[in-house]
């Protein structure tokens, strides 16, 4: 197949090189666990992700209460605590002792976990992953040590005001969506969460038809379908051959509420943590390579405008970018920046300032260019980590539903104009604001900047 | 030259096969300039560091005042604002607009600059980084904004209880030691730092021979040589052919006094952040092999003994882990946990309770062999980022005086026995030990931990 036609991912086998000499392949067992590999020539070592396509935002509909929230991530944390035929200590053994780079991941549409290994350590690595995802047996005892972790966990997120201003501010701009919530849960929804909770949310969501297994760097495909095959045999997991596998595409974004908002969260600290952000772009949003380009010029690096204006000139800062989130039927575009609380209220002005002037005047030639050597250089030296690839083999399943190679990926990059950054800048600057300040100051600080419900 | 044989670093010019086909050389230009390379076959990008052999340790000499602490740190965000010839923003976009990875970073015997870019990029991130080092002008008016922003990175770190912890085990271990210091200095002595001492501090280090440039990935080390003296040339730096290279090795520890102490730091935040530390090993020291082996077992991974007992047994922390940190004339051992209050005086005792079994029993077969495995594992792996092979290189320069490729790597963790591992268990155990905790806690709750000076 042409490496310049995306993977079609609705087809069931495809088989392809793509970019850079790598061959991508993709099967579909029965039952409808998705494998796919991407063989990376020369590569010594590989990174093997099993995603689920659960994550925090499904929790709503898994236990139709509050103290549910949260126990993706709870489940996450147990299936390292055994099997019928492995406990917690020989998991952490098997990647340990081979200096395996082995840990999981939850997001909010999806849980992944994954491990980096040398190529002889594959085999291990597959057995492993699937026993662990297939037969946790969920432990009573384990399941209240484990909660302790947790809940020491949260703390330390609670403790740190960048994390707390980003929880902030996807409630604040997704409202009641439930992509809005944090992925954690909080302190009371884990003291509440109950191990028969969890265990009936592992039973709903952990089938075949929602996992995927994707593998680059040092990969035979024919030989990870037969380890995989051997290993979903003698866990016995049970397949329904009619299953269709789950993916979490979608056309349209979801209606939001207008989520103009200001929310000031006090803290004794030095700093305050700001951030500004307003809906973005859905995954599957043709645009979100315009967006890409826009926030490249806004906040991507140390030429950016954000970095140059506040930082830079000023010297208001040291730590600021702009940044794009996508999930299925919703995203986020923000801008962070921690400043001196005296000087909050004009770091926010320049953020907004800064956006709006994209809106206004569409970016110079040279700074278009900048921008799509930046991407198209960052995106070539990514690849270099199979752990980026796999984890863009799982997205392209599980989120997007199209596979972009480096060729086809540059090729997009370089169609976006300076019109179409101007116009995405307008369109965001048209969108509902909502800003998010945590540290030394109160809402009067702000009382200038428009962020308030019309 | 066998790969078996260690790097010995005081011969001019090496030229060796290490082990996976990679060829090191290193050559001495006039005046003293050191240039390493490690050509890695098959290499598409490159990682460039320019290290100068000057850290937050050199202050008091810089200076002979406490203003000048954080001035080495301080000099590192100046030399991106702008030489005669390159602007900030010049300098920013030479980076940002092939998306290259390029930063510095300020440590306590050395600063090193560096970036990551494609092959095709190697040469202009040897001239801007040339350029850089050697020809910073230093403007006024950029040294008062920079000091805006490197007090914002002051208080985000004020703002971070680890960095605290961490910042402060240094002073409890090292006490007086110029290295126990912050390498950022504080708010204090920045607000008091002037453009004539950092000029001062800059004119006297940043010199040919304490310039070392190691590149690793895509290089041909003679084509490295035509650009390194070629932009030296048009640098103009003045060269002193008789100066010879400077190096930070000793042979002997620096006497410490007897730092045993418990600082506690009060902080209004949910979780405290406990470290507790010894004098370690300095870099040159032969059996760091030993103590690498010693923290794999206590501190190194998920089925390490502090990890088992702290959080896998008793879920009282999520994050928990040992480290050790050589210098060229002292080191530090130490263990870190973040946790509950109410649980910090059992977390401190379960840290001290480990280190005395390692001890008091020698680890088994099975855990010897389990350490060097993650320990080989992990070196493998690393070695595919050219980041890694870049950074070893310098590191072995500056400070080891010599270079181990993955084989006598290897050969020499094998090397290490059950009993070495125990008889440094025993001499950590002997030494002087500081704890610290940030957080809402008070030195009443470490009553009974044995950390006050005899």
């Amino acid at each position: 197949m042409n490496s310049a036609v995306p993977l079609p991912l609705d087809l069931p086998e495809l088989d392809f090189e793509a970019a850079g000499g790598t061959r991508i392949r993709r099967s579909i067992l029965p039952g409808g666990v998705r494998v796919l590999s991407e063989a990376v020539p020369g590569a010594r070592s590989a990174t093997i992700g099993f995603w689920v396509a659960v994550g925090s935002r499904d929790e709503y509909h898994a236990t139709a209460t509050p103290s549910g929230h949260g126990s993706t991530h709870f489940l996450e944390h147990l299936l390292f605590k055994g099997t019928p035929t492995r406990s917690a200590l020989d998991i952490a053994v098997a990647f340990d002792s081979v200096g395996g780079d082995s840990n999981a991941m939850t997001a909010k549409e999806f849980t992944c976990y994954y491990a980096k290994v040398r190529d002889s350590d594959v085999p291990m690595a597959i057995g492993v992953l699937t026993d662990m995802v297939t037969s946790s047996v969920i432990d009573g005892g384990e399941f209240e040590t484990e909660r302790g972790v947790i809940l020491e966990e949260l703390s330390h997120a609670a403790d740190d005001p960048g994390d707390v201003a980003g929880n902030a501010l996807f409630e604040a701009v997704l409202g009641e969506h439930p992509l809005g919530r944090p992925v954690g849960g909080t302190s009371e929804t884990i003291e509440q969460a109950t191990r028969e909770g969890v265990w009936d949310h592992y039973l709903q969501h952990y089938r075949p038809n929602e996992l995927v297994i994707s593998v680059a760097g040092a990969v035979d495909h024919e030989e990870l379908l037969t380890l995989v095959t051997r290993s979903l045999d003698v866990a016995g997991w049970e397949r329904d051959v009619d299953a269709k596998p789950v993916s979490r595409r979608a056309d349209t974004p979801a209606r939001l509420a207008d989520t103009r908002s200001l929310t000031t969260i006090p803290r004794p600290i030095e700093q305050v943590h700001l951030m500004l952000g307003m809906p973005g772009l859905i995954a599957t949003d043709p645009d979100r390579v315009t967006l890409s380009m826009l926030n490249a010029v806004l906040g991507g690096g140390m030429s950016s405008r954000l970095f140059t204006e506040i930082r830079e000139r000023r010297g208001l800062a040291y730590s600021v970018y702009s940044f794009a989130g996508s999930h299925s039927d919703a995203g986020m575009q923000g801008m962070y920046a921690a400043c001196a609380p005296r000087n909050a209220a004009q770091v926010a002005d320049l953020m907004r300032a800064e956006l709006q002037k994209l809106a206004d005047t569409p970016v110079s030639d040279d700074e278009l260019a900048r921008a799509y050597g930046q991407l198209s250089g960052r995106a070539a030296l990514g690849l270099e980590d199979s752990d980026v690839r796999m984890s863009l083999l799982g997205r392209a399943e599980i989120t997007l539903g199209e596979y972009l190679d480096l060729d086809e990926n540059l090729r997009r990059l370089a169609r976006v104009t300076a019109t179409d950054i101007a116009d995405m800048a307008a369109r965001l600057v048209a969108q509902p604001q909502s800003l998010v300040a945590v540290g030394a100051v109160d809402d009067d600080l702000f009382a200038n900047v428009d962020t308030r419900k019309e």
